[in-house]
């Protein structure tokens, strides 16, 4: 039997554009909604909601900043249709230029912080919940956070009017026991609030993890067409798909859209299981030298990689 | 802490060998031995112990005969070293074209079989334990199963001198709570005995359903380097082996390996996840149907092959 409660988000654009800078033409992105409407997908997050003084159009796309005109654009300004999402990093968006919901396509705003954020995180949140938004906190990189820090943030989470919190495996470190014991720690300190997974695939787990979340309880799922996303990338959206039983889940859509727009992005970026993500992974430590390696011309030195990190410092 | 009695076993020349008729040459054999060796590897799965008759040498390489003298001139025949292991299909081997132990460089000869095949595989099985070496019977493609044939086979097996019986998921189609129902089974069934799991990645699970194995106590695990094996290929043996926590096993031959000699065969043949693979594992198919889009020329028509395969009948 399916779970009714569960919500799936595609993070494809989203997540996909931190290895491209968000440069997805409206053909990508428009084939991209229209997939996930027909698949039956309960969320697509666009890109990231920042304001025009963070970040320069001249280096980024378009979805870094999800401005109303371009939203519409490629979603056509349907009515009956899938719910959209941006993400809010603490800084990079000023709470002047969030549009109140009744002026926005958006449905729902996912603040992103990390643990030394979370009086900010919540603040924002709350400003985007008063805004008519729906809304969680993804609290990154837990696999770093001490256990007296998590137990504070967890605490304040309780506190706030934030419904929905996700468990959030930036580094793709965690094993499947690791999601089980977290999440049993998020539900005894968020009583009556809805957990979310966001899980990274550096060591090919994070469609695993997810079931393990499910198992767990979780109700909010993360995922990505074909894994599209940082370093390693994510859960395979048409995985997991394939394994809630919901009969309003359609996996064909989702391969279409991959054969049309996702393949192609394959032969200019490298997302997915590469030893240098791997490596980093099982570290636990943020893929960022990893992708670095990676767009050096030394890719396939993946020793040397190896050597690199693990050097005594 | 580490548990003694688990043994890693790598099946890269074996099992990647389906991938290109096992036409690695004697450096890739080498350096693979080598890496093994060093990174504390308890098995070695050279390949296949074939009859000469059953396969003609001007199609496939040695690795599908495993001749001793081809054995020695890979492994130097060096004394303090790895353990070696070849796989035996029945029909394709005749009980007299296998050597006494004492004449072979081999350790243990694993049996793979249907579940019609179980007394025929019983059969060599014991005539292998009697030439003297470790045996295991693999039965392959377990998600095919029906419920009161495993009975049967299980019944068999338990009855047998064969001491390693194996789960395999040849079709990558298990979710790991099959891997735990399916283990207690084995358990239940075959007292005394060690059970052994090699998976398939079609749905990315190979690691994950690997770990619910150990999880479940399961002690013989399979792996290759970079999960190259057939189709979506195995458990990438440089995760299991850093997921292990016995102190003997090193992470680094194994990177150095991949850089050398797995990563110039991504160029020739596609393991690893495809949709087409993926799609093969979530119907619960075997990978042939998925095998032949690959190597066709519309191997990224991957929507014409979800179509093909769930088109009604």
């Amino acid at each position: 039997m399916f779970r009714p409660e569960i919500k799936v988000i595609d993070c494809t654009v989203r997540d996909g554009g931190l290895m491209n800078k968000w440069q997805f033409d409206d053909a990508f992105v428009g084939k991209v909604y229209r997939a996930l409407n027909e698949a039956g997908v309960d969320y697509m997050e666009i890109g990231y909601l920042s304001s025009e003084r963070a970040f320069s159009r001249a280096e980024v796309g378009p979805w870094k900043f999800c401005a109303e005109d371009d939203v519409q654009r490629v979603t056509g300004g349907a009515k009956d249709r899938i719910k959209l999402s941006a993400m809010a990093d603490i800084g990079r968006i000023d709470h002047d230029d969030i549009p109140l919901k009744a002026d926005s396509s958006l449905d729902m705003i996912r603040v992103a912080c990390y643990v030394h954020q979370m009086d900010a995180a919540i603040d924002l949140a709350h400003h985007c919940i008063d805004k008519g938004y729906e809304t969680t906190i993804n609290l990154m990189a837990v696999s770093t956070v001490k256990p007296r820090e998590l137990e504070e943030a967890l605490d304040d989470l309780a506190q706030s009017r934030v419904p929905v919190i996700y468990l959030v495996d930036s580094f793709g470190a965690f094993y499947s026991e690791d999601i089980d014991i977290l999440a049993k720690k998020y539900f005894a300190a968020l009583p009556g609030k809805t957990i979310g997974i966001h899980a990274h695939n550096n060591q090919q787990l994070a469609f695993a993890n997810t079931i393990a979340g499910i198992i767990a309880g979780i109700n909010y799922l993360d995922g990505t067409l074909y894994g599209i996303g940082r370093g390693a990338g994510n859960c395979p959206l048409e995985l997991l798909i394939s394994f809630l039983k919901n009969p309003k889940f359609k996996v064909r859509p989702l391969i279409e859209a991959i054969e049309e727009q996702i393949l192609p992005w394959q032969e200019k970026i490298d997302w997915g299981y590469f030893i240098p993500y791997m490596v980093t992974g099982t570290m636990n430590e943020h893929p960022r030298a990893a992708m670095a390696h990676m767009e050096s011309d030394r890719k396939n030195k993946v020793t040397e990689f190896f050597d690199q990190m693990t050097r005594p410092a």
